[in-house]
């Protein structure tokens, strides 16, 4: 049993976020799977579609308990089943969005993250015209609760779809808050320290990546 | 010399869709690698941030080619100029969007795409205020040309950002000329023959995407 198995295992233990990020991927392969009717997937074939090698993917799978048959592989209701259970229970990580423009509730509306083991647990802006309002099942929060509400829900990724002339103050507010992962969807260059990831990201960059995925 | 190899070599041959984004998004992590100020990159290390595996990633690159060193890999700076010449010359694959709303007029202002082996080529509406009115380098065309830009421009994936209430009058469009890829931002169920790809698709799938991409 590898270290990662172990990781896995532990009850009450919270996955790595990229160990969720894989089990995700792995869950909206096998949801695509269902839907066209397959009732077995080998890790082989869960690779090609995920990008992700085999023996990773046997790794995290045995970690909790799931082999595949030889010859036959994974059978994809169950496996849907227990990657949801994993990552309801231990694989949730939150995401916090800044800015309530056409991006930022387009992105809070949607109900897709809270199935891939990801909660957009807030939504920000300054804008006294949105504080308060609604999106989906979140209300915007004023900026000034953003400190308190990072910590307490302990927000892992931060996705800025703000003005430009504001990014770099709200990255440096995230960075000492402790957040690690920035998705930067504004024009601004942002300095930020180097442990902490920033991806330049928009509509345009994130449909390449869906293109990658389906495509590659 | 595989099959692929000699695939990627024939001048004047299109690379296929699934090679010309595998290496697109060998591009992408190696633009981000010069960045980072790393000189050379192992096929495995390629492999560990694209998800694709290291035997596809280096027949791919021997294919017109390249072979990375033992022990020192590929020049990021070399790799970088050969896939931007081989994309550029033979890996484009042209992109039309359909509706010139938010989400289409933020993907056809990006100029991420042609750095990348897409060319967004068209972008249609129907609404007399946008049709003639000017996004990014494109000049918004009316969706009575359709079938004409598609055939004439090769178009292979066409992107669905309109209302939902006339997607499907769309596909069958785009079905009817000879699509075969749909990114649907809709909330429309779209009906399309076995042959034809669709992708459902939002700003918040796509972001899914592109935390996949940097965390998995």
């Amino acid at each position: 049993m590898t270290t990662e198995g172990q990781e896995l295992e532990g009850s009450g233990e919270k996955l790595g976020l990229g160990v969720a990020a894989r089990l995700s991927r792995y869950l909206m392969v096998l949801t695509q799977a269902r839907k066209m009717g397959k009732e077995t997937i080998s890790s082989q074939e869960l690779a090609d579609y995920t990008h992700v090698n085999s023996t990773q993917i046997r790794r995290d799978l045995s970690g909790f308990g799931k082999f595949g048959k030889r010859g036959v592989g994974y059978n994809v209701d169950a496996l849907i089943g227990e990657i949801r259970q994993i990552l309801r229970t231990s694989g949730q990580h939150n995401i916090a969005l800044f800015g309530a423009g056409n991006l930022g509730t387009a992105i809070a509306g949607s109900d897709i993250f809270a199935d891939h083991g990801f909660s957009v647990v807030a939504l920000f802006d300054t804008d006294p015209a949105k504080v308060g309002t609604r999106v989906g099942n979140l209300v915007v929060r004023h900026y000034d609760e953003m400190r308190d509400v990072i910590r307490d829900e302990e927000v892992v990724v931060a996705v800025l779809a703000l003005p430009s002339a504001v990014a770099q103050g709200v990255a440096d507010d995230l960075v000492e808050v402790g957040v690690k992962v920035l998705f930067n969807y504004t024009e601004a260059l942002l300095h930020t320290p180097p442990e902490v990831t920033v991806h330049a990201s928009s509509p345009a960059v994130d449909l390449l990546y869906a293109l990658y995925f389906y495509l590659a």
